[in-house]
């Protein structure tokens, strides 16, 4: 996610003797597509962020970093989770703020260890639903093997918030010879997702004022340190491993592209969509390929470790309906071509804004 | 912080089938006060948090928190910021953001390695805005030695957020031997305070709508893992090291108290309280000790080291104006007592709620 994702070179636009370093999209403020995960998020990190904050920020800078403290080797990670509703099918805000953090963390490779929590409360907000809210994270976080060691509460005025917005941050430990990272992925290598996509992203727009329509789509959130356990246990060669949050399949597929200057081709006929998602999406007229996942992961591997990593995903309870999705090739680098049912070509871009508003 | 800060019993209330686990001061809902850090937040953390966590809460969850991975002892902290104005004398958001975090680290004795970096953002904010609070954060991150490693930014719809919201959390190292934390507090100890008090409220104060006053303080927002290093650096036991920001010095006490099941003893005059903070706290109707610091700290210390330490904090320019507050007792244990400046006593009580909504 570090190299350049600015649209075609547009002119600096001084607004009150502010130079804003971005292309502008819009006026020059945060609008929603900043928070998607796609081009827009990339540009405001790459080029209002990073500049700001100078020599102190890392240039690695991404969803999570590992550094060596003392020879271990440390990996962390954080996530602001802002989901509306605060409860949907499936789960809850708790349960993605503990799964949200594992997830970064096991997808660098790391055991995850310890978790932060920070609250964000709006003043008039039922003490009822932070319990159950804090319920929720508390059994998610035992479930994923985490402890959360410390934590803290604001309280902002009644309209400055939305109930409760839940910050965590996180630690994990990687062992010796773990190196999975987006760069790694290789012309060659096998692209999986280790189930069924768009899941999450449908669960939460189901049942948003306005929107609601019948299904049965539960959110798939889980924590994945064990599945990628799994996958690390069989001895294989992980390059890369990405859970397609904001921006799905398609957002994660084209920032391996870029950080790796590779291509992909994937399958459309290949990803593992639900009938009820594909419904879902019809209906509200989105790509799955674009729908926020929260308990899924992709995959790069050597093509000669793929059948097993394949065959450890599937015997794993998360990763049952794992899938083989495409490879990585030298062609068109920093792009994701899919090959379409009907046999033709079309390219999967990196969405630019934001499809479904705070899905996380 | 983890010991029962409960009023006296209240029973427990039933809402709509929810048992309130909390005694209710109010409606059960979450007030201004519960974002103070003073009682009403203790009590939040211990009846609602820490249950409803169960047994994924390590029980010691507070300020921060100190592990050890393969032998090595961090330390781990984060704080959500939600300063209103978002720029005020002296500093922003973007400095407590970093600073804030940092001296969290640095009370539990650590050398703050790296920070994450967390915005949640408010549609319609402008960018210019987010750019000088990012330079500020970048800035501070610098000053203070800490690299910024990894983040996360989300988006919210105008009217349920506040411009920017910033959490960060952080690592730190510790060196073998230091083990300072509240519960050390000894009778006997000498407790000294690096300077000024009361500078950071009265500053967010002063600009405040419908509050303005014209005043010349300005924040003392600033990283205090230097003194803390130069204060070790002495080779004194530092038994108890507390930055008294919600709440001030006198929430500080109050907690270290507790913890230790000690009394301390204050003295009133020795307090250093700046003459336009004395002013403004008159106008306001504040108790000066009540009021947020950003850059000081409360030590405790064996009474054989206070000498060195003392001269030590004077020495750096972060403690040039320390000075001795009080000692810790055997007497009335978990309460803070001051003599007064016409030579009566009093109590000074943790605050239940919050004097300075969003100060920090």
């Amino acid at each position: 996610m570090r190299e350049d994702l600015s649209m075609p070179a547009a002119p600096a636009i001084d607004v009150d003797g502010w130079v804003c370093p971005m292309p502008l999209r819009d006026a020059p403020n945060i609008v929603m597509g900043h928070g998607g995960g796609g081009a827009m998020s990339g540009e405001l990190i790459e080029h209002l962020f990073l500049p700001a904050f100078g020599a102190a920020a890392d240039a690695g800078m991404g969803d999570s970093a590992v550094f060596a403290v003392d020879g271990t080797r440390l990996a962390f990670s954080t996530d602001s989770f802002v989901v509306k509703p605060l409860v949907f099918p499936g789960g809850s805000i708790g349960e993605l703020a503990v799964n949200g953090t594992v997830n970064d963390l096991a997808m660098a490779g790391a055991r995850p260890l310890v978790l932060s929590t920070a609250f964000i409360l709006e003043e008039g907000t039922a003490l009822s639903e932070i319990a159950h809210v804090a319920e929720a994270l508390g059994t998610a976080a035992s479930a994923a093997g985490v402890s959360l060691v410390t934590g803290d509460t604001k309280v902002v005025d009644a309209g400055h918030g939305d109930g409760i917005f839940i910050n965590t941050a996180g630690i994990g430990v990687l062992d010796e010879g773990v190196d999975i990272r987006p760069e790694r992925a290789a012309p060659g290598d096998v692209v999986m997702v280790s189930g069924d996509i768009g899941v999450h992203g449908i669960a939460v727009m189901s049942c948003r004022e306005g929107l609601e329509f019948g299904t049965t789509v539960l959110s798939d959130t889980a924590p994945l340190a064990g599945l990628v356990s799994a996958m690390l246990d069989t001895g294989a060669d992980l390059h890369v491993l990405r859970d397609p949050t904001r921006g799905g399949v398609a957002a994660t597929l084209n920032e391996i592209a870029r950080a790796a200057g590779i291509g992909v081709s994937l399958e459309e006929t290949a990803l593992p969509v639900p009938a009820a998602v594909r419904d879902a999406c019809g209906l509200l007229g989105l790509d799955p390929v674009y729908v926020a996942n929260e308990g899924k992961l992709v995959a790069f591997v050597a093509p000669a470790d793929a059948d097993r990593v394949l065959a450890a995903m599937r015997a794993h309870p998360l990763g049952a309906r794992a899938a083989v999705i495409g490879t990585c090739v030298e062609e068109h680098p920093g792009m994701v071509v899919a090959r379409t049912a009907l046999g033709g070509t079309r390219v999967v871009d990196l969405p630019a804004g934001e499809q479904l508003p705070r899905i996380c």
